[in-house]
């Protein structure tokens, strides 16, 4: 059974401050500083150049990859990390195509996070086939599924809402039509029990800086099921990628399943917080995760609606179709998520009226929403957001 | 006039070695790990989300991309960093290739670094129009610039021998057949006076973890001239390149200028200790810079060919036509180096048969090169290269 109070220890939380927006940066683990300062010093100072092998930096990907691949159910060495989302979405996009040479739909729904939608129209652009991206309603999504889709593209936990896509039910219905699947675990790595492998999911992409806690710019993951990794030929055939990168071919080979897809050189400083991250997560058990998290937020959604009536629920009631995040609406809600993060209440706005709330048990107790609750309650009873400071637009992630 | 004495005093060298491997990773800045630190526990540690605004993340892109852009001549607002420099590749051969769509040739050289040619060739097979490869000897890509080429793509620096192309006067002649070109700047950025804006050169790639000094698995960088930033769609069309990356609207609309050619979320860490890296770079004249290398290279072949005769130079006599590395050949190449990095001289190995050593006099100076050439003089005449030790084979970039 994980022990939540002390994964929570493991953390630098600032004093003072409720912090729920893990959903968009996780906090800095207390490890992570001494590991990263063994790569900067010892690593990269002391061993120059050695260090790709003396130090294993050219594995990690992998490695690194394997330890976030139990975190989301899929089988041993079908997970690696480097890039960013932006990137391997392209790549499990592109791959599947691949698979799919007679099919010219890539279904999506219209609260996909933007870039994912960039980068899926970018390719098909690119690839100049008549390739056609289809955005529909979340809740039409299984509709929409016929036998002209080549693969289904959705990111399992909705930004905004929290709203959660039932995985393994899309998965068998995307396979019952003949496509292939594409996940964006995203709000998904480290807040639910994602089970890849028992889903069927046939590619699947995430982020490490939001749940799992690796730091601003930390690197992407992609685990590809093994019946798919040798089948195409990669999109981006970067040298790391290659069967023999040392042997400095001039035609592409592509490596072993999950190799090929990696691109370019790792990035060593950001793979040592990683590394530092999944130190926590190698104790947690998924599913004590999720059902703790839903519990916090079932709490936090009963203790705002009691407290502050104008506030609207904009994420799943049910805490079993909701990620690990739960949103309200109001006309107000820049302003008053200022005030709230001045409060010492972080969470963060998504226009045109989304509040968002990140809650994982990873380091937020029940004390921490109360705590919380209390202040959000202050914050609307006294209107505390109506300042002009508050209603200046900053940009933030 | 840059003191090279004191710009040596500026970096972490291990005691007892002379490192002349910097054209694959610099050493670490001494003031790299504070400002790593900073970054982790001042930024991310104590700001978390906020540093996003608060710390300049979001900004520090493009305010690296200009400091790297002095040193290599490209126009201020032109340049920015991320990704790694075989994505960068990627999205400038593409972007060159959509400004001339009536031609279907790219033009390279046969010695260039491997991760540029499968990128373009996996970039041209995607595309699916009929564009060729064309792979032809260094010495004679110029006689290759017909009226079909659309771009000429090649590595300035040889990675292996050194060889440096004309810059200017290739460019000019793809110019003058109505082609563009792109530069791979990977061994020269930090090593030779590269000029993009007095060569025309129409868009440059390169990364940072060489002569720069920014470490393993720093971002890479891409600078386009100004006249063509905002004539194509970028290919990789991820959320930061957007006009309006936090608006999360559902279409892709490309950013200003340089703006577009970023992806995906920055890597924090990283910039940090690039931003070290930079610091240094700031006060460096490329000229004195290109001058003092070209010095201590001439000492570096004089002195191994005086000694050492068995060892046979790969790399151009005259320094204004290599890079600030110089090769040899010796069919014992791998063991020699493995004896020379363990008497703490240290280069490294490429196939089949080339010992390379990067020579910068940002932290080399006569006296290292004298030490260097008496201790390879030592390991060629009691063949201490001949070990069992040595000749196992380890992989290194």
């Amino acid at each position: 059974m994980t022990d939540f109070a002390e994964t929570k220890t493991l953390f630098h939380l600032p004093e003072g401050v409720v912090y729920l927006d893990g959903n968009s940066l996780g906090p800095l683990p207390k490890s992570a500083p001494a590991r990263i300062a063994q790569a900067v010093e010892a690593e990269w100072g002391a061993e120059l150049i050695g260090g790709w092998t003396k130090c294993g930096w050219m594995d990690q990907p992998t490695a690194l990859g394997d330890r976030i691949g139990r975190l989301i159910g899929a089988a041993p060495g079908t997970t690696t990390i480097g890039d960013t989302l932006s990137i391997k979405v392209f790549q499990a996009l592109s791959a599947a195509l691949a698979l799919r040479p007679d099919r010219r739909i890539v279904l999506t729904d219209m609260g996909n996070f933007p870039t994912d939608l960039y980068m899926a129209q970018s390719l098909l652009d690119a690839l100049g086939q008549g390739h056609v991206l289809k955005a529909v309603a979340p809740e039409e999504v299984a509709d929409h599924l016929g036998e002209d889709v080549a693969v289904l593209m959705l990111t399992q936990v909705d930004y905004r809402t929290g709203r959660r896509h039932d995985m393994a039910g899309l998965t068998a219905a995307a396979h019952e039509k003949g496509a292939l699947t594409v996940w964006d675990l995203a709000h998904s790595a480290g807040a639910i029990a994602v089970n890849m492998i028992g889903t069927g999911a046939d590619f699947c992409v995430g982020c490490t800086y939001k749940f799992l806690n690796a730091g601003p710019g930390a690197p992407a993951f992609i685990s590809v099921a093994p019946q798919h990794a040798e089948k195409t030929e990669p999109i981006l055939a970067g040298w790391l990628g290659h069967a023999a990168p040392f042997a400095f071919e001039p035609a592409y080979r592509a490596g072993l399943g999950i190799e090929r897809f990696r691109v370019g050189t790792p990035p060593v400083l950001q793979m040592a917080a990683l590394d530092a991250a999944l130190d926590i997560w190698d104790g947690v058990d998924l599913a004590a995760l999720e059902e703790k998290a839903a519990t916090l937020g079932n709490l936090f959604i009963n203790e705002v609606e009691a407290r502050c009536p104008d506030l609207t629920l904009a994420s799943p009631r049910d805490a079993r179709h909701r990620g690990s995040q739960v949103s309200f609406r109001h006309p107000d809600g820049y302003p008053i998520m200022q005030a709230l993060i001045a409060d010492g209440v972080v969470g963060d706005f998504r226009a045109p009226d989304i509040l968002r709330f990140g809650i994982t048990p990873l380091y937020l107790d029940e004390a921490d929403i109360r705590t919380a609750t209390e202040r959000i309650e202050t914050v609307m009873k006294t209107r505390a957001y109506d300042l002009p400071e508050h209603r200046e637009v900053k940009a933030v992630t």
